[in-house]
């Protein structure tokens, strides 16, 4: 199949570019690197330093003889982006190319518009650009579990079928997300849903919950070829947090009461669940929505986790609950399906005492360069 | 009070800041005439010519004595727009700086982007506005009812209880628009509704039908002050159409089987429901959603009462069915609650056959200047 990754720089982006081309397929990367200029910005690098897209394919040619395409471009650009679509004809899209942090989106008024006009606009593009130049194209979008906030029923794979006063109607199932980033995704999925009635795309759309790890066949080839790993306040996850804490020897920092849960995944498991998607797409017409994420945890049990293991390891680590920054339920029900992307054979990696132990590892080799001072949050929800 | 409104020269925009001035209230009116520059470009002009805003202003002033300020300026301009805010200082604005038209919103890729942009710009814009120079300024936004679609079931006020699997959990009501501009007014919502839980803004959104009518107070007082009344297929809307059809002795266009029902208003009731909602505000924290219409009907019952009374009036007026140019659903369940408006005190003034007759006559005193070329469907939604 040929491929083509916006995004391609990213966390996600440039792994999944590496598996699809290790799988056989021609794959394009695009990335215009405004994750990078805004994490330089908010001085929030990531720990390992990375090369960019042309470097990272030179790398990866060398250790496996193999070629992954990349183009440096906005794909806000839709002159730009048409273009790609005209020229390489991908049969699927994998859509990364949005601005992904929560605390980002919620700095003030530039963060906000930066937000809203990327992640639309991209969105927008991709759908025009497949109208125009690739309408067979499968579209596989990104969004996250977050869309759905934290509702006190349970959490259905993207639809619900509600009964209401004697009469039944099959819905989107209601939204709403915890930050402005995650509603922009909730918006992305309303303008997508939209396209695909009107003009029958084919479009999956993967709720997903924050991804950890770093380690995947191609990424443990070469150093160049590891993914972005941010432990920051803005682009870190809670994982990468917890994990750098205790390698720096200071508190794991628990935001409010630590019983917000969430479905996490592996890293590897977000490349099974896309080449999944990519292998049975969606039907024209369907807007297919799959929650992607193997297994919950509240934030104390990541903490006990990560304190468990760093302990076993020599390390000495303290939990601090701090007042939280954002704006979330601490305590609440939370009962997601997850059973698409099983049935189609997603083959689950836990979250192991070994895993954790081997990010770990991972961060000490690179201990030198936690800055501290990043990692406390700079962003209030207020 | 002192109110701003954003999109004060539109249909609805300019008889607004009217009726707030003969109410004793403080106006500032702002408009950039995007929709007069997208009118002409689109071959769409409306029927009746009307004055920019400061020369309403002007005559307004001459009949009433009262002044109405008014500005140019774009509300997707955020610094304009503070600085509007940051000057005026309002307690309300009420929010109709948007591009109205379905059609146009589908006609292809840079209208849509035109649509996206402006309308969720100027809604972002206007959010952060309030929140850095009017924090307890009410929020009075106009949103559709066509954000709720035609579901199979009782269409609610905004909100919807859903009791799913043994749990309960109050959720905003599930929205899916007919076209790129309804999707924008649903993506509008979700912003709106997040931004209210998080900073507590107060915003009454109200979720209006089609309005008809070109009779209000002030209106009525000159010719220069009348609305704008577009009839064509862009801007027009249907109650319109079949007016200037009645007039130009041309048949009424049924566009596929006419079972489309939805909700209508007079003008006169808009201007009640937003002097209502101004004198009723929302609390802070709350995203009070109103369903705004006072009474349904099909578009075959729209026809028939359209050449009835025509008919009576000397005019010969046949009936045409048309292939629908939009993807909607042409005989549906539709049942939408809109008791909150009623219960501030809203007095309909129902379409009846002398309401029709007096719009039927307005159209007439302008009938050399209808160009029948612009009233059939000139955009398709495929």
């Amino acid at each position: 199949m040929r491929i083509m990754i916006l995004g391609g720089d990213g966390y996600l982006g440039w792994p999944t570019a590496m598996a699809f081309r290790c799988a056989g397929h021609d794959v394009l990367a695009i990335d215009n690197y405004f994750r990078r200029r805004i994490a330089r910005e908010t001085k929030s690098d990531a720990l390992i330093p990375t090369p960019l897209l042309a470097e990272r394919a030179a790398v990866f040619h060398q250790m496996t003889g193999q070629s992954i395409a990349t183009v440096e471009g906005d794909c806000c650009d839709f002159e730009f982006l048409s273009r790609q679509f005209a020229e390489f004809a991908p049969e699927a899209v994998v859509h990364y190319a949005e601005q992904p942090s929560a605390p980002y989106s919620m700095m003030g008024f530039a963060e906000a518009r930066n937000t809203l006009t990327n992640n639309l606009n991209a969105t927008l593009n991709l759908i025009w650009a497949v109208l125009e130049h690739a309408r067979d194209c499968h579209i596989i979008k990104l969004g996250t579990m977050g869309e759905y906030g934290t509702p006190n029923i349970d959490i259905e794979e993207g639809w619900i079928d509600i009964a209401h006063k004697g009469r039944r109607e099959k819905f989107l199932y209601p939204r709403q997300g915890g930050s402005l980033y995650h509603t922009t995704k909730v918006m992305d999925t309303d303008l997508l849903w939209f396209y695909v009635r009107i003009y029958g795309l084919a479009v999956t759309d993967l709720m997903q919950g924050p991804v950890y790890g770093l380690s995947t066949e191609e990424a443990d080839l070469h150093p160049a070829l590891v993914p972005n790993f941010h432990y920051d306040d803005i682009f870190g996850t809670v994982v990468n947090r917890f994990l750098v804490q205790a390698v720096a020897g200071i508190p794991l920092t628990v935001y409010g009461k630590g019983g917000q849960t969430r479905g996490y995944l592996n890293l590897r498991d977000t490349l099974q669940c896309i080449a999944l998607a990519a292998a049975h797409p969606a039907k024209k017409g369907e807007l297919r929505i799959l929650n992607q994420f193997t297994e919950t945890f509240s934030i104390n049990d990541l903490a006990t986790r990560v304190q468990r293991v760093a302990t076993g390891m020599g390390l000495r680590v303290d939990v601090q609950e701090l007042d939280n920054p954002r704006k979330e339920l601490e305590q609440h029900y939370y009962n997601p399906a997850h059973h698409g992307l099983i049935d189609l054979g997603l083959e689950p990696h836990f979250m192991t005492d070994e895993v954790v132990a081997a990010m770990i590892e991972r961060v000490q080799a690179h201990r030198e360069r936690i800055v501290v001072d990043r990692i406390m949050p700079r962003v209030r929800w207020k």
